[in-house]
């Protein structure tokens, strides 16, 4: 997408130095700062302390660093060293295992002098993939939006509602919330986009910075306004991302997703989750019973990122010293809430029959 | 209630110095400073520029400013000026309204020289009832937590959730919706209280304050964690406060109100909202039609206040330089959604009906 009118991909390999540039995202919404990764250790640190973010763009990292590395030492050693330095930089991450696993199974089977072409051209193969995958959700949800857009007057915005950020930072391109909402704005429907702060770690910072860059209307609003304005007919669709979607159709988010989905049903709003196939859990049906949820550092909650009067990055705490914090990351929003999933095949209901009927291949 | 040990009220009358103290709230939850207040001159800036917070509040101490006119000049000139001078620091405040003109109907037709004792006098009365409206609220809120720890073993904690500060500092003493937590708490009954942090001017700050000065525990939540708390069984009662309550018993609270009651109805979780009768709103009935929502300024959302390293009050910026941010700060929650109302009377529901019944005298 667009960053001041230029087109960015989150991470591209660059021939001419053959080495890959990623965004380093740190830094933002900040700051826009490139950075180069030229050895495996760099990929890993890029991994570990979160250069870069979000299950897909993780797993196509990991699928470049192992290039990087065939092409230094191409040896049965060398690969699965690699594997195992890049796995552990995020083990519970499945898209990680995933491209890890691919490039191992593709290279093994290569002699070793056939392995630093092969793995590049993995690589460029898995980010491909994420992007078409995420393009592809941008259309089928911008037929939802064409709907919309056609009851009402000419020229007033459809309003959608996202929280979190499922934005194409979070992948290589496009992202999978945010997706309809590029290829709506790129083909002209008027749009207005209310950005849920997202706290503890104020995600929709980084949603602001991505829709703003690419010019595309919102507004950034602490995540207890959402529900007022659903009452008060100011949200046409929510539509979010989700980290995990089991084979019923139960969707694991981030927090405070199932509050809007609640205030959505209240309101006949509808709710729809972006999915690419890549994040259904075939093994799970229950997601409130099944899937545990991940209790995070509570100075996510008590201390506050941002930019200082000066400019610099600097951080506040907002509790009085020594307060006791809980900070569960994520939620789940049973499936009765969602409307429908749209995935790169099409959208679907959230249902177990409806997602084996679109995933027969993958549902088992 | 306690800071540190020792009782206090968030406003009294200091006898030896003929002066009102009260607690500096601009400073909290950071720092606890108290102020003297010697000219009606420092109590229109104490109201105006909130070092003292909350409609109770707000009207003792306008109670305290006429007090100091009279005893300084208690001519009729001087009661105009000071109702005019005090009632345009805060010209929606009912409360201070309310204040005011109590005070000045009780004045005006007593000689000059009777006044100054007089108005100490009111001030010192409305300061108590407020005191005493609270304290039972806290009892028949009491009643309700009684209940809930009687089904439970011996010990174990009950586990209320509340949004926003509705606590001792913005009334005189006890609080509404934090009242029936420092009576159970000091009637023994153990506790755990999950303080939404309230964005965007993170009141839950102040209540943490409260509840660890007087000894209570709770835990620091975001806004979105609530519903997750809910579904996981983790809450066993919701208490609110409430800025605006209608005839029907819908309620007007701080943004995001809603989106709790909605998850505690989702999970058959008690919502109650503690209701001094002063804030019942006689005159509307419908919350959703009938009430306008204050926008207030956007920087609430995009800035954050806190402590920084160095333990001074910083200000950050989370969002990207001129990202465009929405700022409604209530929200109505419909009475269906309602449990019951936790008022100085008793508990009733939230209708039209119950509401009439319990107020006779007020309802008209």
């Amino acid at each position: 997408m667009k960053v001041n009118g230029t087109p960015y991909r989150s991470l591209w390999w660059d021939s001419t130095k053959a080495a890959l540039q990623i965004i380093d995202q740190r830094w933002l919404p900040y700051d826009f700062r490139i950075q180069q990764l030229d050895t495996v250790a760099e990929y890993a640190t890029a991994i570990t302390d979160m250069h870069v973010r979000g299950a897909p763009l993780i797993g196509a990292t990991a699928a470049y660093g192992m290039a990087l590395a065939m092409a230094q030492d191409p040896s049965d050693a060398a690969l699965d060293r690699t594997w195992d330095l890049l796995h552990a930089t995020r083990p519970t991450a499945i898209n990680l295992r995933w491209a890890l696993d691919r490039s191992r199974a593709a290279l093994a089977p290569l002699p070793p002098s056939a392995r630093a072409d092969a793995a590049l051209r993995l690589a460029h193969e898995i980010a491909d993939e994420d992007v078409e995958i995420n393009r592809r959700i941008g259309e089928h949800g911008l037929t939802l939006i064409r709907e919309i857009a056609a009851r009402k007057p000419v020229g007033e915005p459809v309003r959608l509602l996202t929280h979190c950020n499922a934005g194409w930072i979070a992948t290589v391109d496009w992202g999978t919330a945010t997706s309809p909402m590029y290829q709506a704005h790129d083909a002209g429907i008027p749009l207005h986009v209310w950005v849920d702060e997202t706290r503890p770690r104020n995600q929709g910072a980084l949603t602001s910075w991505e829709l703003g860059s690419h010019g595309i209307s919102h507004s950034y609003i602490t995540d207890n306004a959402g529900g007022h304005l659903m009452q008060q007919g100011q949200v046409d669709m929510v539509i979010t991302g989700t980290d995990r979607t089991t084979r019923q159709g139960d969707v694991c988010n981030k927090i405070g997703t199932y509050l809007k989905a609640l205030a959505a049903r209240d309101n006949n709003v509808p709710f729809y989750v972006a999915l690419p196939s890549p994040t259904i859990d075939w093994t799970v049906t229950d997601g409130l019973s099944e899937i545990p949820i991940e209790a995070r550092n509570p100075r996510e909650v008590t201390h506050v990122q941002g930019t200082t009067s000066s400019g610099e990055i600097g951080v506040i705490q907002v509790t009085p010293e020594g307060t006791p914090a809980a900070n569960p990351a994520f939620d789940v929003t049973p499936n009765r809430l969602v409307t429908g999933l749209i995935t790169e095949r099409g959208i679907c209901a959230a249902t177990a029959e409806a997602l084996a009927e679109m995933f027969p291949d993958l549902a088992g």
